[in-house]
């Protein structure tokens, strides 16, 4: 088994090693692919499955394509969201038909929503924040899930291919609507290919592998009726909290970002965030600081410095004693303020585009 | 806890007390049903639930419904489909409206056909079938399951109703497909108090009560949502199997008779029925037949004699050892076969209509 790729060695990506052993993953190398992105080429992105399949498509111009869900409760987004979509416009612009699906059926019937409200507060907010990530919303196809007959009737027909057993040894737990909620996300997952069999990658944080194995596993039982080619599936790490446990989480809210977050306590936040400093000034400039350790740092990986040779020489001058803590924390507020800012100016464009976009019609 | 109230004292229905003991169900009482059927007067009709709010509304001409579904496999329907139409009809004929809902979906996901081939089977066979039976065409309304959305999003909230320990312990097991089945049907027994809020009764035979007892769960807590009215349901006794087991199945078709049956079989598996007789003709005129015991006479009750005199003056001559066996065999091949013909009349008659029923048009 191959060790993680994390060029920066961050040691908060210690259990990903585990996890891609204990549930059969590759490890994903960027060299497959060209012109990674940011976090493809950070190991933020760190594995994946039938990856390879993808890679050839667009190596060779093959169609495949690219999709996720959008689950429309609440009025933030979060990071982990953030870096789905960097990797979907990752595939859109290597050649990927791009689907989003919005999980409206799902929102309505776990979030005390109408289907109405679901919809609404999909058009009125996240789908407009997906939007001002990056993609390209000529090229993005929509659905709502609970217009889709098509998938409501292979969730029905998936449910009778796999027992509770093999349900609970995938999600550990089986409650009907759970069971309900995963055969249809097989379903959505599925979709493109009832109108073109080809090669499909679901870009997902690794808490979500459990769909994409339920999903391979129904594909594979139904592969003669239908002919579906198996999907491929590519996954990023969390963002972690700012207090250093491993996932940003809104249950701990003085140490989360959303999108959008106010910008009057986004510095506050940051200043409070966990560093890999020293104890002492001292120590400090006598042993470097410990980047591997830092959220301020994984932050300025995962989402605030683009350039790679900026990244290192931050690494390189907190390593050797140069930069303090509190300076990062400032140039982390800077750039976390100015990220922020183009993120609403870009959602509030996106707004005024959402009923141009591209929706699947069902008759 | 009243004893089932059966005028021939049928020894086949001894198993019934117990169930409505253990289910909770009310004992039928015919005289709540103004005209009551011949199912209805004969104890065939046995039990019920919430049955007064029905009566009410017969009695004070206020909306209800009546609602069954239609499993389009095979090319067969049983007595017990023949049972439910009776039922069906009966509460049509005395204001309810009517629906019919072709279970495509379900069928399409367990028996191994396609949606159109349960579509086809369903306009060429079973919706003609239930026709034949003698339900009112234009009073009656249809629906496909794949087809209405409105079921399918109240399946998807059903689900996160119920837990999976409170389903085994309705249903004994819970598979993934048998749980989305079961919650499918309860939006279709609840989707007529979508358009109107109504009393509603669901003919069925007694193995179906699971299905009612989850739907009236689930009914119960969404009520501050939705507004719903509990289900009513009715139920009656299986017809025996030929051999004198409790329930007729094509498992053992040498003791079943279908719909239709073919005629050069049907009075060669009555002829092998069981019966009431005794070992010798000289012990049957001496103590008299035992009709309680008697499939062919269980077969004039629930299908094959409409008036109660004649049944009774059956019942009165074989108890007296004035009929034999033989002369009841020889009446009951003459009735099913008059049956037979009758039901393939109507049945070709109703085929020609079919394309004029009155089916939902979703958008």
């Amino acid at each position: 088994m191959n060790k993680v790729i994390d060029p920066w060695g961050s040691e908060l990506a210690e259990d990903y090693g585990k996890i891609i052993k204990s549930f059969g993953l590759e490890v994903f190398n960027s060299s497959m692919f060209p012109n990674a992105n940011r976090i493809m080429r950070r190991g933020t992105v760190f594995a994946g499955r039938d990856l390879k399949r993808i890679a050839d498509c667009i190596a060779n111009k093959k169609p495949f394509y690219a999709l996720t869900g959008i689950m429309p409760t609440g009025d933030k987004i979060h990071f982990g969201n953030k870096m789905v979509v960097e990797n979907l416009k990752y595939f859109q612009e290597h050649g990927a038909q791009t689907y989003i699906l919005i999980a409206d059926l799902e929102a309505a019937s776990t979030r005390g929503v109408t289907l109405e409200q679901a919809r609404e507060r999909a058009m009125e907010f996240h789908i407009p924040a997906y939007i001002a990530l990056g993609l390209d919303s000529k090229k993005t196809i929509f659905y709502f899930q609970s217009e889709n007959k098509d998938v409501m009737h292979m969730a029905y027909e998936f449910a009778k291919r796999i027992t509770l057993n093999e349900f609970k040894a995938i999600y550990g737990s089986a409650d009907p609507g759970r069971i309900m909620g995963a055969v249809t996300q097989v379903g959505d997952v599925l979709y493109p290919q009832l109108k073109q069999i080809m090669p499909g990658i679901i870009p997902v944080g690794i808490d979500q592998d459990p769909h994409i194995r339920l999903a391979r596993d129904i594909l594979a039982r139904v592969k003669s009726k239908y002919g579906f080619i198996p999907i491929s599936s590519i996954y990023h790490k969390f963002t972690p909290s700012l207090d250093g446990s491993i996932k940003m989480s809104k249950s701990r809210p003085e140490s989360c970002i959303e999108l959008p977050e106010n910008e009057d306590i986004l510095c506050k936040k940051i200043k409070r965030a966990k560093t890999g400093g020293r104890d002492t000034v001292e120590e400090q400039k006598q042993k470097g600081g410990e980047p591997e350790k830092c959220i301020i740092f994984e932050m300025f990986k995962q989402h605030l410095v683009g350039k790679d040779t900026e990244l290192n020489q931050i690494y390189n001058d907190c390593k050797a004693g140069v930069l303090t803590c509190g300076e990062n924390k400032k140039k982390a507020c800077e750039l976390m303020t100015k990220f922020m800012e183009d993120f609403n100016k870009k959602l509030e464009n996106a707004k005024k585009q959402v009923n141009k976009l591209n929706f699947i019609k069902f008759r």
